[in-house]
C-alpha cells in the first residue's frame, strides 16, 4: 500500500496531468483531445467543476506527481428520506502506480469524505468491459444492484 | 399518449405528493417515512435540491394533479472533452397514470432539457429488478453499458 499519498483538490496546473490520465485508458482514449490544442475547452470545464460546491475534483499526489484522480459529486434528493448521495466519477490511476493499492486508497478516501459529510449512499457506474474494476468495487463492499444506462446526445 | 401534461419545477406544496410517489413502489416502499411525521427532514432535503442550480426537481402535472416526478442533475466534468452530463434520478409515475405513455413523455422531456442545455450525455441507473423499466429506457435509445454500483453508509 502506498503510504505517501496526498489527497488534494485539483488546481489548474494539474489539468494536463488529469487529461493525460483520462486518455491513458483503453476505453477513454478515443474520447479525449489534445490538452494543449483544446486548452480552452478543458479549462472551461475545469472552472465549472471547481466553482461548484457540490463537485470536488481530486488528485492523489505521490512524490509531487499526480498519480490518480477522481471526481466526487454530492447529489441532494428527496428519496430515501432526503438522503444526500455521493457519486464518484472519472476514477483513474496512472499506469506507473497501478497494482499497488492506490485505487483502493483513493476509493476508501472518497467513501470517507462521503461519510464525514453525512451522505447515506455512495454510487458509481463502471463500464461493463472493466471487469477488474467491477470486482474491485465489489471487494470494497459496493453492490452491483443497478444497470447503468447512457444516452449520448 | 397524454396530451395535457405540464412539466414544472416542484414547489413545497408538492412535497407530500412526491414522497407518496417515491413510496408507492415495490422497491422504494420500505425506504420512505411518513411525510407528516418526517416533514422537517423531507423539507430540508427539498430546500437543498431547490437551492442548487445544478439540480432540478420536476413534477409532471395532469389535470392539476402530480402524476409523475423526476430529478435532473447537471454534472460538470473534465472527461469526454469537458462534457457536462445530465443525470436522471427518482423517476416515478403515479399508479393511476401508468401504462399510458407518461413515463415516455417524462424521459423525452428530460432528454430535451439536457440537449437544450448542451449536455453531451444523459445517464441514469435502474435497479436490476426493474426489468420493464430497463427495457423501456433501452427503447428510448439508452445503452446498458455500465454496472451501477452502490454502497450504503
Amino acid at each position: 500500500m502506498p503510504t505517501d499519498v496526498i489527497f488534494r483538490s485539483a488546481t489548474e496546473p494539474d489539468l494536463p496531468a488529469i487529461v493525460a490520465l483520462l486518455a491513458d485508458d483503453t476505453i477513454g482514449a478515443g474520447r479525449e483531445g489534445d490538452v494543449t490544442a483544446q486548452r480552452g475547452t478543458y479549462l472551461a470545464a475545469f472552472r465549472e467543476v471547481s466553482a461548484d460546491p457540490r463537485n470536488h475534483l481530486v488528485v492523489a499526489e505521490i512524490a509531487g506527481e499526480v498519480a490518480g484522480t477522481l471526481q466526487l459529486t454530492y447529489i441532494p434528493g428527496i428519496s430515501r428520506m432526503g438522503t444526500e448521495r455521493a457519486q464518484i466519477e472519472a476514477v483513474r490511476v496512472s499506469a506507473a502506480h497501478r497494482g499497488r493499492g492506490l485505487g483502493h486508497e483513493m476509493i476508501a478516501w472518497a467513501v470517507g469524505q462521503a461519510r464525514e459529510r453525512g451522505c447515506g449512499l455512495v454510487q458509481l457506474t463502471s463500464d461493463k468491459r472493466r471487469s477488474d474494476a467491477i470486482r474491485f468495487y465489489e471487494s470494497l463492499g459496493f453492490e452491483r444492484s443497478h444497470e447503468g444506462l447512457k444516452l449520448s446526445l
